[in-house]
């Protein structure tokens, strides 16, 4: 099973956009030491501020042998297109968000993505996507 | 009166996303269908998985001789902005949907797109497309 | 199959009563012209403006070898008691309306007999009912 | 400081889209007697119909030496995305409205975007534009 | 100009139903003192418990010269029905209420009757038909 | 005291509709052994799918000595005319249901009648009418 | 028993303000009408913009032989204060309004002061004072 | 199958607390009655304060020949878990209640108890755990 | 035209309330400065702490040759009333707020006053009312 | 310290005003009482019945060296701007009511002044008062 | 009378949790402090974390001649069976909490517990404990 | 730093209860894993269907050096006391769930537990305890 990782919108300013919520490391930086620790496996990435290009990037991997991590950024919260792309595909998707999204504004708390992921990892900073691939990886030692 | 059909977000996987609630045939299958049933018409085919791209092409078609068949799929349900451009341009826009929205989960029950198009055929499968196409000529005869 | 349409409350004063909404033709003679178009057909008709008759008479029709088409008018938003009468019968059932109710008071825009009818057809003018029919022949076609 | 005005969906169709509403004039015409009356400014201009592209040229400017006037049109009322970014940038930005939208639907009572923006200006007609512009270089004085 | 008094459900019962709240006097004795009142009037009286009856009976006045006093009684909290009767005929309606509405159940506050109504008259007991017919009379004179 | 047992609409298809929720027995012979068992009572049937004609019934029987068994299918859920009905007349009303109404629907959760009845039995298939009639018996002993 | 009319904010303009809401005759010509027609009684008259003069004034006479007809404007909707004035005095209030208020925007279809008034008379245009003075005699009648 | 009748918090009160709504006999004498009616039967009795305890004692005899009564008094309306507990054991449960919830409080309207219980009973007094009982006999002779 | 500002209640403890929301500057100093700018005007003042105040002031001065600028502080709120002397009124007026108000609490985030204003703007500091000016200057400079 | 009673609109009534909920002694005899108990102290006494008023108090003690004990009234539920006179000033301010006003009307639940005071003593009768008076003492003891 | 001082859940980590909001004084210390200045009084305590532990212990006392004063902390907002053991027994209770409750979380606004209380006390610290003392007296003086 | 595993109310039926949902593997098969995995560490278990004792266990180790994985099951929706005592402690809390909540019934979208907890997992099946240990691990790494 490859590995892709897909970040939402403003995810791409991450270590300059409020680092009291965000934090200060950049996702580059993040992303070597990622595909480090799991250097037996592909680690894929994409971000896009574009709703309609995470979908197209869901549907151009969602037949193949990928499992994703996907970080939606404010599309969690807005996006039944991101959703319904989620429900389509065969790939497995885990949600991920760096922030305790419960602790912020009302309208985060609502995610349109949950019920359609495996399962959603949230708080614990950069450290949710690495709780995410190791989640995959347990999804795929159980399906094999 | 030339007809576009338009179609939204992840209705490029018709046949392969959810069977039970889509049904089975693809798209193109079926539009080679509807163009033989009405070969003394231009019948146009639109497909993305962007809003703004959807917008573009009502701008680009709205101001001619156009009617329009639009599933405006999960945009349906979130999107002011296509509702925007349905209500600023000329041609009538006709809203259909492949499966009974009203019988799905309860944020499928709003469209803010509704009140703008003339009108709404919904839970027909593919043949909803029909008699959108079906209405529209009937309102070029009434309106000629 | 035969075709009953039924029309439910102040839909007898088609024609009269608020043709800006329900436009100036009768009832009667749109009947008519529906009855040419289909002549091979049999084309009932009922209408009340009491919620028990229309109950009454799906009943009636509903483990025959009928098709539906109903605009229940007012009671579309208020009667459960129709809906669950649409459920327990066997015919399938088109719901139709004239105006396009999305654009009128808030309180039209909910229908409990949505989720229960094969699907909708709404805003159309009397060429809703038109649809209605084209969408019960097509569900004849498939199912025989 | 440089000026963006940035216009969202649908409002490229301005003098040609609903003109009660949103009135006669095209907005290239405007932004000619926008430019005259601040000619000592760069006045730059952007206008796009996808989310994804405001947002990334929102990014784009948003550390340099900018000041954002944004008629962020039908994405007001639904795009968390647009208002991350406004949040992320460094750069002042005025939410401007052609209508009073409080007039409106329910519907455009709420902006996501209000709260992120310094301020908000709405219901002046094309001259909300240069009020918005008035307000920056006020900003900009204070902060020298 | 005649005067039809409609009650609704239930209102067979005054003078025995919960005089509490609709008090002891049956409704014949109370019309017979508003007969002697009026005596240069037709005043007619219908009540029904049926829903359609009171919409089939409106129809058959409300293109005459008739005004129509209304207590649609537990009728004016459910019936869109009945309320687009009275907008669809050509006679003045007033609603009428013996009881103040308001300071019983929630579920009483709302009524689909009054927007359609010229009026509202509510507890003043049994008075609040002579006061309806008072408001009839004035009216028809100002349209005379 | 005599029991009157009162079915509401679509109640006259048990057996036929929907068995899955509703059971698969008539309800004719359910009543048949439900006779048998209190064969000293009199117990007698209205079943009517007419709001209207379950008040007519309900005002009939109300002021003599009875007890009523009510099963106000649909109409539990949207009248406030039976509710008065109940209210206003002397006899004792058990509120029965066969299935267990707060796993269905949420419109279903809702009963106007329940405040106004003695108390409520439900979730007990056809058993439902008989523990009313148990009910009924016990409240006839306590009065005695 | 002496009359008070009161009037509560912005009915001072009455006749310039709104005139297709609220009529174009101004209030001191009608006062003198009605003063002619129960020119056996004492009308007294009192207009104010200050929710707390109007409080003041109830005070001053809802404890002497007074009956009060009172249009509270738009502090019916907002005023719990007035309510309880109200609720506080011996002397009987009635409601009116001279529009159909429940035709208007959401928020005037609430108010305060309908539940501690006698009754409520609205949308009659300026009749509504007069069956409010009517009601009050009747009230008169039956405490003697 | 043994029965077990659980009440909840507060009813070791009966008998004690507000005899206005509750009645004035003691859960002791009635439960003795109880027993008497059906000596054939072993019934069990558990109070308890603790909404902990009450989940301890379905698990306790949820696995076994067990039918239970459950009267949870307040935890009815707040308590997730027990209606948790109820549906992960095997044996039914029927919800009973002394007075008519429906005609008490708002919040004690909603039950999350009634979904996962065979059915409901309320408002016959220490009746309902009799009807209670009758109604497990009647699911045991079906299952048997 | 001459420019009437208007202050609502507290707006007088401008410098000393809370300088985090409001500034440290008061509200005279800023009024020089404005009349200063604006020499060739009339800049009238007015404050005042009471609802009915602010609307006797809107009567007096809203038939003649002004235009108003109005910050209404708390009563933007919970006023109808001062919403209702606006719409009565034929003077521009122009909504103004301090502070971003859609930043605050959530009962600020709604204004009565803001759908009957020709525009808004807040959120400008004290330049808000600077802005308001330019803003009349332009209605009358269109209107001449 | 100085203290400062302020009673909101139809407090002036107490002693004469429902009874059943104010109690019936006058606040004239009760302020005595309070004076003699804390004849150490200077208790000034503010009533009105006007929001505005009580506002201008409120400014005009609340930056010298006063304790405030406020009954609001009715204006505890509905006034902003007296909470945000409360917000401004540096005199400590204490919410006091006579009845319970959680077992009254829904409207009475919600009170804008709460959050803004430092604490809120309600339900003892008049001696709500005086345990006002005893709060502040202690608050102005920490303070020295 | 004796007092009994009911501390529930989190409550016994006063000092150590959230000094921020509960102060850094313990409540052993506090209590002490308390038991002296009322030393002609019994002052019992009683802490609990269990929700039905407060139940018994309420049942124990609230027959006897006890006054409590109770802070139920987070119960306060989330039990009905505390409330209803309130209701169920004779012993007069106190509402007091050490915090401004309404200026906290939305969930905390809501007290199932106030209405059912004789007063409440909230916002002055460790001394609301003491004004309830106080406002206990003075119930016992006046009932005595 | 130790870490304890806390299991809520009807976790002890795990392996047992609606497998469908919650598996079909006992937790202490599982625990005995996870100790095997996280052998250098111990790992404390505690459950129990006690709101009460829950609290009492994370005072218990809440001030030591310890890091909790909590599985609060039906309290994460309804227990303000258990998200209170988190607050209170000093140790970390990790919100872990078996099921995915968001795709099961609406009252179990809302989490008291979440907004005070480090971060949520949820829907990875019993594999979720496993991911909430690592992430203790690094959020003891990352403080060291």
């Amino acid at each position: 099973m490859n590995i892709l990782v897909i970040n939402g919108p403003n995810l791409n300013l991450l270590g300059v956009r409020e680092p009291g919520i965000y934090g200060s490391q950049g996702f580059d930086s993040y992303l070597q030491e990622l595909r480090e620790k799991y250097s037996d496996r592909q680690i894929e990435y994409f971000q896009s501020n574009h709703e309609g290009a995470i979908i197209d990037k869901l549907h151009e991997v969602g037949f193949g042998d990928y499992g994703v991590v996907l970080n939606a950024g404010a599309y969690t919260h807005t996006s039944v297109a991101i959703a319904d792309a989620i429900s389509a595909i065969k790939a497995p998707v885990i949600e991920v968000h760096i922030s305790n999204v419960m602790r912020r504004e009302e309208f985060r708390h609502h995610s349109y993505i949950s019920p359609v992921c495996v399962g959603t990892i949230a708080g614990f900073g950069l450290d949710s996507y690495r709780l995410g691939v190791e989640a995959l990886l347990r999804i795929e030692k159980k399906s094999l």
